[in-house]
């Protein structure tokens, strides 16, 4: 007997895949019910040093003795050390409990392996890519010069659209010639602007000093007032500004700046304009929030993660360019095993992104406007939104809690004020240190996932409303849990 | 009625889940089924104009009638106009027909959903991703200090450890100032290195005219002598080099060039030695072939591309650094909604990828490896390598076949000489055009997918035996079948 061929043969038996893959559909279902019924804690042990005993072990050498039950084990582990992004009191970080129907595009992906990169290995989901791109230009407001690609998150589409902002403010010498020459480029981009924004400064070459912080007004939107004179003094100072990014809306608030009067500014000055709307721009599907994104239209270019907003697995990120023919200003060479055998360039999706090989991103949501329509996956951008104004408005009515400020989309911050605004006599630091044990505290009740963020020097309980499952009474909970929590 | 909740409870219905997930698991594999046994065209259409129709419909505004329903049709869809990696006749692009309990865990992964980035968002899946790059550090050769991380693919993963080694070379200081400042930087590689290396290069700001190219031996391995020679050449003219990169092996023909003596070379100089082992760094896990990445266990950082001749589903790509505190030299910021809210960085793993939001890559391969042992991935890396030199000899048994030259790992290139080696009158653009014209009637025929490749002015004929289903005798059918391809 050759074993070899066994073990080969075992992994690839398409009847195994077929025993093991009902058991899971069960199994996971059976979790997703459990999960949002809060049947278990939310995250079960925020302590990473709890390292259990099986994920100390050395590389297993031998096959399991029953895969089945292999599989079925290592998910109920995964499960018990995990976070639960079903449960309704999971309102932490901008990312949610999948569409279930697009959970299940994985699992296609998964098996199916078309790889976006060049047409050949990829072609309908190729078709499907450029189609949803189509799809979401025509959201922006652009017309059928507008073009776009998928690329994994929201970092690397900020990455990448500055990619072609600098080549592209360079004279296209950048790409030759490097950043040494001509006049520093700079990036120019509100105080609350995403990380990636000034890291991919740096990662380009340009450099955190060439990152020009803008401040922003009470509500967290970039003034444009001091934009106007941070430009001009760059430009007065021998810089360029290769871009300004604006962000739609930002991380710690949720807040979007005002693009309409960005965009006119860029156009004036004839920079570019990117529009970071890895959270936001799915507002552009609902009908009652997306004045929200009024004068997007204006971006050169757009990021939007359909993992955020539009709730599909991580990760769905479109890179959308007003004008397509610059997707194609990020590289610029050619790999003659890969690109070329055709003479349309605009189906080798690889020559726009920074990945080669790059799984089916856009089908799974692609799939999910074919099952549920615009309409469908608008009402869950709505019903966040709602729900954030019913929760900001309870927040506002009870005097032991501060609202940082009115929520613009789906993220809110907050703070409790033990004894009521007026009465408390605690220090800003006492106050911090009782928002993180408050935090604390309710992370370990198992009922609730929040985050804390620092807002100046001024620490605020955070959440992002990512949940269809959680309630208007959840979020009343959540209030009477944070006042027991920092009770003493 | 509420019409608006309706929508929104039956997208997340959990029985419509369970319904839609048993009736697919069916679906693919009957599908999988009937891929392997050749009962379609490997790729039915290789000419993205034939839009099919469906495919240029503007956004649905409503849902579909009947998901289940609508669920099954587009998966029909996809599957016709798609490529087939099951099928025997597929050796083309370094992705393959995917492990099935690997395309399992992506639904897994659909439906958690953990994310990547900060420890308690993805708590199991962070230990499980620590413990996998501790295994794979280990097959490197590599003691405790080694550690890594996954990323988005080989291209990200290059950029990735070439961002370290720039910043490294640049003495801390290209972060913060960028690269004007300072000698110039340049990268050293092989002029079979994967395009991904010297985009890096201008990615990072240093210019395409910083990228210095080694020629290669006649096995298309780094020609060392000349190495050293390249880069005593530029440490002459003022430049200073942050990078020599080795590939293990290229994409064309996967050559290993010889990392032992490149890494000694770079030992000596104190330079970056970083190996791009995408393709090849999974023969450490094959008793036959390990050997072929000897002295790997020298570099500073190592790709290593799961989605290749372990045969993930895309992508799973480790990032890994023999000293892993190097991996925090990417990137310098804090993001206080996110980061440095525990004391373990090291369980943060995005202070040390671009990506924030990151799906749960590693735990595919950990599952596999608790599924079938080292052992039984080692089997899938030896039986195409095993596969590769028994395509060789076949070749070079014929007489109106070229080899072009002896198969390291898993990828040949060879072309047919009509008439014989000897008897043939072709010029080389007729003997190009020959090879092209083949591999068009190759295709459609839909029995094989191979693809081409330009070395110098020639064009070859390319496989890469990525499929546990291709035999001896599917590729002796295949030589025919090009004989007859090239008959008139």
């Amino acid at each position: 007997m050759d074993t070899k061929v066994d073990i080969i043969e075992s992994i690839y038996d398409p009847e195994v895949f077929r025993q093991a893959g009902h058991r899971l559909v069960d199994q996971l279902t059976d979790y997703v019910l459990a999960a949002r019924q809060g049947s278990m804690p939310v995250l079960p042990e925020p302590n990473p040093l709890a390292l259990p005993e099986s994920y100390q072990q050395p590389l297993p050498l031998e096959p399991a003795a029953d895969v089945t039950v292999a599989l079925h084990q290592r998910l109920q582990e995964l499960i018990e050390q995990g976070i639960h992004l079903q449960h309704p009191g999971y309102i932490g970080h901008q990312v949610g409990a999948p569409v279930p129907a697009a959970s299940l595009a994985e699992l296609v992906a998964g098996v199916f392996n078309q790889s976006m990169a060049v047409y050949e290995m990829s072609p309908s989901a190729t078709h499907i890519e450029r189609q949803t791109a189509r799809w979401l230009c025509k959201l922006v407001g652009w017309n059928k010069d507008a073009d776009g690609v998928f690329t994994s998150g929201g970092s690397l589409g900020n990455l990448t659209a500055l990619l072609v902002a600098r080549n592209h403010a360079s004279g296209g010498v950048a790409w030759e010639k490097g950043v040494r020459g001509g006049p520093p480029l700079a990036i120019l981009a509100s105080e609350q602007a995403h990380y990636s924004v000034a890291r991919s400064a740096s990662i380009l070459g340009l450099g955190q000093e060439n990152v020009l912080r803008v401040p922003v007004d009470r509500n967290f939107r970039m003034d444009t007032a001091t934009m106007a004179e941070c430009y001009h003094a760059a430009v007065a100072q021998g810089k360029k500004v290769a871009a300004v990014v604006a962000s739609a809306g930002t991380t710690a608030t949720g807040s979007f700046d005002p693009l309409r009067e960005i965009g006119r500014f860029c156009r004036a000055q004839g920079v570019w304009f990117h529009v970071d709307g890895a959270h936001g721009a799915s507002v552009l599907l609902s009908p009652q929030y997306r004045s929200l994104a009024d004068g997007i239209e204006l971006a050169d270019s757009v990021i939007w993660d359909a993992h955020k907003l539009l709730f599909m697995p991580n990760v769905v990120t479109a890179l959308l360019f007003r004008q397509g023919s610059h997707g194609f200003e990020a590289f610029s060479q050619e790999a003659s095993y890969l690109f070329g055998r055709h003479p349309f360039p605009e189906y080798d999706l690889g020559l726009r992104t920074v990945e080669c090989t790059r799984p089916m991103q856009a089908w799974k949501l692609w799939l999910c406007f074919q099952l549920y329509g615009a309409r469908g996956l608008g009402e869950l951008v709505t019903q966040k939104l709602d729900l954030a104004r019913a929760f900001a408005a309870k927040i506002k009515a009870q005097a032991d809690f501060e609202l940082l400020t009115d929520p613009m989309c789906n993220i809110l911050c907050f703070r409790h004020l033990p004894g009521g605004a007026g009465a408390s006599t605690l220090s800003l630091q006492q106050l911090n240190e009782h928002q993180a044990k408050i935090r604390k505290r309710v992370l370990a009740s198992g009922k609730f996932f929040l985050v804390q963020t620092l807002i100046g020097q001024r620490l605020y309980l955070r959440c992002a409303l990512m949940n269809a499952q959680t309630t208007e009474q959840d979020l009343a909970n959540l209030l009477e849990l944070i006042r027991k929590c920092g009770a003493d």
